[in-house]
């Protein structure tokens, strides 16, 4: 069922040791009572920093807070080292998506005897507020983030407690230097205009989704890359955004084909935006692919329900959240273990929403 | 955003007192030490046996378990009334319908400030094996199942920890004595059939989810009072069984449709089955709702977006899975509260894939 953990079977970046600012080995460690004694707080109150409790000021956390991380503060309690959760922070957990991060990472997480917090982040891809708190408090072996990112801060919270942080899919953009794993987003989004060019489209427009979204940006640049290589022009009106919700991919549809030049084929960058574009086409009167052909991405399953059953970009979404469960593990046991981002490969399935254009 | 606990305005039957077999005040509770004493065993083999560690032979721990639950052992440690953690065990947690329960509990455990602990049961609705061991080491405030079960053997050990319960959407018959919080499953399938006979449907099929499962039995009773109610023949071969899956509706749509004597409408009992029933139907060349109409049943967001809309019956999966949440953390703090089973209305959403048959 599970995939081994084989990073070399990826055949994608991994990454050297990072600069010593994460989960590298350092010298001089501080102790509990050293930050008490540098903060000149009780030792009671670096713990309840420590442990994400209340009770203390904002400036006095601040102050052993910045300690802990100056000082490598070395922290590896009982009972984390005995921990057996997992902490995971996912965007839209409801959506197909989400749902199916989900459920491959309880399945390594099972395997593992580890039991799996989920929590669910906000609009913005932020965990809610006190999240990190609880985090501290449940001292997890690690957090797994899914479309979702933490501010330096937090991250360096976490950072000074010695918690593993892994990123499926990130959010933003690669600044972050935490471990993250996703996948060939350019690739995907090349593939799919390439697909549309080969059966002879020339008017193919694309429906993106959010700017600030690394993977978003990298469809995009796909899609031009695709149009560029076979000297089609890229037009401008023919380049819409959503946020990868149903919505947009009806609003984005409806704009489309009611161009005075409508596009005979639409990338539309997720399986959503692609069902919103079926309801678009659908209440025009037009069908699916005689009138218009449509390609989503993701390959969730709701891609195959779709009528007709949607063309689409695969993401190996399962492998990429159990191979960032097993890093996260992985990372409690060796914390000297330093991987970059990490990319898997897509793949274009064609079903049935796909074919030449009328006129060709 | 969520709605305030109130059984009161439920309207539903909530049942008094149980029969002191579960959640009630006990006169004589044994200590640890007595309990120990009883079983000839130490105290510490008590404590394993008791927080699910391994260590302990089979007979010792049957033997243990036995007179905990006999002597009804108050165990209330003081981790487990501090415990910031919920335990969920849901049946397909990547499915539409699970995806959205365990939303909703998260909604509500963020609340409170609980983190949700989320397993996956197995393809029989029952736990993966270990999965109790893990949950007495974790000692969470509650457990909540979504149409999964436990067998009575679990039900006892947890019962005699003192953690508290509560069902959604049982699976299996309504024989456990845990509370359970579901919806009206026969009111369901009367109001879907009910639709159809009022569009002047007269050949209406039915494909029913597993025999096993209560929900699935109530609304193929309510299938069969509308019939009868209007005076129209139930046709046994016009009754289909599937597991709620897409793959059953498509099956159960392509044998129905290929009948001598086809249906002019089929009320799918889940929106999976319906969009499988969608796909039958795409694959012989007719249209909903021209050629046939089709019901659904949860009203979950593929039904919006199907192609056409799916008519469906609305099972407020939110309101039962916040009311379960709240109910899990009230028995924690009042574990003499015992509630049986609390349902809530189910109605009718009409969209855009049914119609008058065409004779009509």
């Amino acid at each position: 069922m599970t995939e081994t953990f084989a990073w070399a079977a990826c055949g994608h970046t991994v990454m050297g040791m990072s600069d010593g600012e994460a989960m590298t080995a350092h010298p001089s460690r501080a102790t509990l009572a050293e930050v008490a004694q540098l903060a000149q707080v009780s030792v009671a109150t670096v713990s309840k920093v420590l442990n994400g409790r209340s009770g203390v000021s904002a400036d006095t956390r601040d102050r052993v807070e910045a300690l802990l991380s100056e000082r490598h503060y070395n922290r590896r309690s009982a009972s984390q080292t005995a921990s057996t959760l997992i902490d995971v922070l996912c965007y839209e957990i409801d959506s197909p998506f989400g749902a199916a991060a989900i459920a491959s990472i309880e399945r390594v997480s099972r395997e593992q005897r580890m039991g799996m917090v989920v929590s669910a982040a906000n609009d913005d891809h932020r965990p809610p507020s006190g999240w990190v708190d609880d985090v501290l408090r449940r001292q997890p072996l690690g957090v797994v983030l899914v479309a979702s990112e933490l501010d330096a801060k937090d991250l360096q919270r976490l950072r000074s407690r010695r918690i593993p942080l892994v990123v499926i899919d990130p959010y933003g953009s690669p600044a972050s230097d935490a471990p993250s794993i996703g996948s060939a987003d350019w690739n995907g989004g090349f593939l799919a205009t390439q697909h549309l060019i080969e059966l002879s489209h020339t008017d193919i427009a694309i429906i993106t989704g959010p700017d600030s979204m690394m993977a978003s940006t990298a469809r995009l640049s796909g899609y031009r890359a695709a149009l560029d290589g076979a000297h089609l022009p890229i037009r401008p009106e023919y380049i819409r955004s959503g946020r990868f919700h149903h919505a947009d991919g009806v609003q984005g549809g409806l704009d489309l084909l009611g161009l005075p030049a409508p596009p005979t084929a639409i990338f539309a960058t997720s399986d959503l935006h692609a069902l919103g574009v079926y309801e678009a086409v659908r209440s025009l009167g037009k069908t699916i692919p005689k009138d218009v052909s449509v390609v989503g991405y993701d390959d969730l399953a709701i891609a195959k329900w779709a009528g007709p059953p949607l063309t689409t970009v695969h993401v190996p979404l399962t492998t990429m959240a159990e191979q960032a469960t097993h890093l996260v593990t992985r990372l409690r046991d060796e914390p000297e273990l330093a991987f970059s981002r990490v990319e898997l490969a897509t793949s274009l399935v064609v079903r049935e929403s796909t074919a030449p254009p009328i006129a060709a």
